[in-house]
């Protein structure tokens, strides 16, 4: 990962994924994330977090234009409420069409909504999920 | 994938990730599901699942070995809870040395523990942030 500075990443929920991502990016980019509370944040503060924190009502859409939404390069939206994040996706591709975003679908059953909508999405459960049935079909070694 | 009932897949855990593994595995290889909570098969039921399902006190030792836990090929340990995880994952490991093992660490700072004892593991958060982090450095096509 190089330093890229100029980069603007805004990353939309400080749960575990969000601040282990937040915590990745802000080694080569300017990386801010957002969050409703206050105390989501620790999961940063204690470790080397070198980005920006804001507290914002998250489904407010002024108050992402308040935070620069429009010139973020990237935007990741990873909070754990699809529904938010399914409108979040929505919103901000109206303000802004330039910029890249994935949206996290908890739901897998969610999916099909995201994709009538155009949206970009990555759905981790499905991920995980191939993962894992690789992880049987290939005869390793026998688990000690 | 291929047919092979022959093989017993143990999957502890039936909430969106357990579920979605559930019938995925099931159309190949002969599938039980355990749950402590009768409503979480509601998931399997809707769609078409042909495995078994259990209600079980998932922390009860000896209700695994009823269950055949000893027989199984792999168990899948994807429940919310990392505590009753890493137990699971330790205590399926003394009863039944050559099963495989997979363990889902949801929290990635509890990671090392799990490595510590020795246990098959994957994190899902992990997987996750990588593929993310991937999206941003491939510079593709503008989202549109």
């Amino acid at each position: 990962m190089r330093l890229n500075n100029s980069k603007l990443i805004i990353i939309i929920g400080c749960g575990r994924l969000g601040s282990e991502l937040a915590l990745k990016l802000s080694k080569a980019y300017n990386v801010v994330v957002l969050d409703k509370e206050e105390s989501s944040f620790e999961r940063l503060s204690k470790r080397n977090f070198t980005g920006f924190t804001r507290v914002i009502d998250t489904s407010d859409m002024a108050a992402l234009k308040d935070v620069n939404i429009e010139k973020a390069h990237m935007v990741y939206i990873v909070t754990p409420d699809d529904n938010l994040n399914f409108m979040l996706a929505y919103g901000i591709k109206k303000l802004n069409s330039g910029v890249r975003i994935a949206a996290r679908v908890n739901d897998p059953l969610k999916k099909s909504i995201f994709i009538k909508a155009g949206l970009n999405l990555f759905c981790p459960i499905e991920d995980s999920v191939m993962d894992l049935v690789e992880e049987l079909e290939k005869e390793v070694v026998k688990y000690e």
